[in-house]
């Protein structure tokens, strides 16, 4: 039997809960990423992005605080495909400018997906009358634009320059 | 054993192939969608989106000939995860506003995979000096773009607003 239908407020919940799973591992998968990255700027960029990361969590943190609800993580088997095929193209490359570029197109589908998920839950947020929660969500989905853009920017100069 | 490690010409073609498998299953979750919307600018970009869609995979096949490769699809447990849980929230949702905004969600998640995609499609496109294929990526992109953009504005506003 399907339990209650489920209420804006609900969705919003759910939601958090999906991209708090997603944070957190997101947060454990970046070292990997580092580590294989050659490029300086990317690796200085990535390690920024797992710093900022951290701190998106503990914003995550106080939004289920203030809404009276537990920090709690659901499987979201959208960010595990991305890391998932992230890994598997990371086994098949060899030399180091493509292994950045492949590096540089994963990390842009993690930020992607986090942009539409931020962006939902402002929306939501906004209509539910929930001002604190709006203003730290946009905060990282702010941080998460312009980690976007540092890397398109990476992606059509020097990296994919000397994979080509 | 692996395969010999992969250039950014075989990632360009993998990355293809990934998108387009995504596509297709767009165009196929896209009349669900629409039958579960409500308000009638959304169904109405919906319809606009699926029409789109097909423009959109016949573009890919036109890259994928001039590449000199067949059109093919591989498996993106990325898109399904995605349609996955739209699909799990849509069985949850009674009320047409909350339905409403749900949709709105899973579609935004979608055109930000696709803008990933697209993104890094046409960065690999201008380093590999495939300029007719920039040429089409770039069309679909700012396609992609203009969708999300006209999904953020719905889903600000009207639909939001019942849902609340």
């Amino acid at each position: 039997m399907p339990s209650e239908p489920k209420t804006l407020d609900d969705l919003f919940l759910d939601t958090l809960k999906d991209i708090y799973y997603a944070e957190n591992q997101i947060y454990k998968s970046l070292p990997k990423m580092i580590d294989q990255a050659s490029e300086p700027e990317l690796r200085q960029g990535l390690e920024q992005h797992r710093a900022q990361t951290a701190n998106h969590i503990k914003r995550l943190e106080q939004v289920f605080k203030q809404h009276g609800a537990e920090a709690k993580a659901v499987d979201c088997p959208t960010i595990d495909g991305i890391l998932e095929e992230a890994d598997e193209v990371a086994g098949e490359v060899a030399d180091k400018p493509v292994m950045d570029a492949a590096i540089i197109a994963a990390a842009q589908a993690v930020e992607h997906y986090e942009m539409a998920r931020y962006g939902t839950l402002r929306a939501w947020a906004q209509q539910l009358g929930l001002k604190d929660a709006v203003k730290l969500l946009e905060q990282t989905l702010g941080e998460e634009e312009k980690t976007d853009q540092l890397l398109t920017k990476l992606g059509m100069t020097a990296v994919n320059k000397q994979a080509a």
